[in-house]
């Protein structure tokens, strides 16, 4: 029984999953959602609440997933913009999720505000060690270093979403994921030596 | 006549704007814009045609508005991107209407993708007489510049969004407008002076 109920569980989240991914909170329909995992409507409701909640486990999982496939290596930030750019890389619809919670849900940052303070602290710790550039501050690394790892995916209509939809050319990705790392390396790097004014 | 046709048109479009960017194309209520509009509900589709295009010439219009506020200058990046903030800033909309785009209609780049290819020559250009770095492809820089004056705005859940709601407070936006400039300066930079291992 509890075997079972696990199961569902998790077929009903996977289904959440793909349909909030491709339509949001508003758009997405319980019905297609308790169709496609085989499970009864009402069970939903039971499990997880109304849409809003479902959509916020269904998040919070994917996050959790993210967290625990990619984990944050203070002393190697190039990497770890790296490691994130194949994780959405592998997972074009976790780009969708997130999204669709920023224009949907926008006051729903607590959790993800948690999970951040952590890393911001490394950062600081970095920085006093001398890792780290101070010319930046801590939280600030960290919005810069996770938009540089996800700029492929959210640059608005940018170079990355070619008009003739190659965008996903394997040879692109890979040049573009080492334009990343670069570009990180630099941001962290203790002492940027400036070009001088000729 | 024309006169009238020109100021209705100018205001459908303003509420076209609102609407747009407060519920996305699916969301959107033809029968609001027109409210707000004071507009003829029948004129819209007369007009514009249906609710995606409507979106296409809201969303074009917004681009053409910030390409005239923020013009493209190859030769100061760190400076361009922190136009770009200060234009996002004061148009906290602008970015919603952007993120709705990607989502609801991600096949309609072919415009953006031509603005896009200027800025690219133009960064070729530049790094061929030395003013930015070779280490990065020209459409990567665009798209890890853009990724970083927007990254305030984009950041999912990020630091940028406290959980206190006061992401918006003046002084935090200064300082992390100054540390956009300055991830855009090391960038670009000729020559990065890399940390040696010790």
């Amino acid at each position: 029984m509890a075997r079972d109920s696990h199961a569902t569980k998790a077929r009903l989240l996977e289904a959440a999953f793909t349909e909030f991914a491709e339509y949001g909170i508003a758009g997405a329909r319980i019905d297609r959602i308790a169709e496609a995992s085989g499970a009864n409507k009402r069970l939903i409701y039971v499990y997880f609440g109304n849409k809003e909640q479902l959509f916020d486990v269904v998040l919070q999982r994917a996050m959790e997933l993210g967290a625990e496939s990619v984990p944050f290596t203070v002393e190697d930030l190039p990497g770890y913009a790296g490691a994130i750019f194949d994780h959405l890389l592998a997972r074009p619809a976790l780009m969708r999720l997130v999204a669709w919670r920023q224009l949907e849900r926008p006051g729903a940052t607590a959790a993800v505000s948690e999970a951040y303070q952590g890393k911001i602290s490394a950062i600081a710790a970095a920085q006093r060690e001398g890792g780290i550039t101070r010319d930046v501050e801590p939280t600030d690394v960290l919005t810069l270093v996770l938009a540089l790892a996800q700029s492929w995916f959210s640059a608005p209509g940018g170079p990355a979403t070619d008009a003739d939809g190659s965008a996903w050319q394997h040879d692109r990705a890979a040049r573009h994921r080492a334009a990343v790392v670069e570009a990180v390396a630099r941001l962290v790097a203790p002492h940027a030596r400036r070009p001088r004014p000729s």
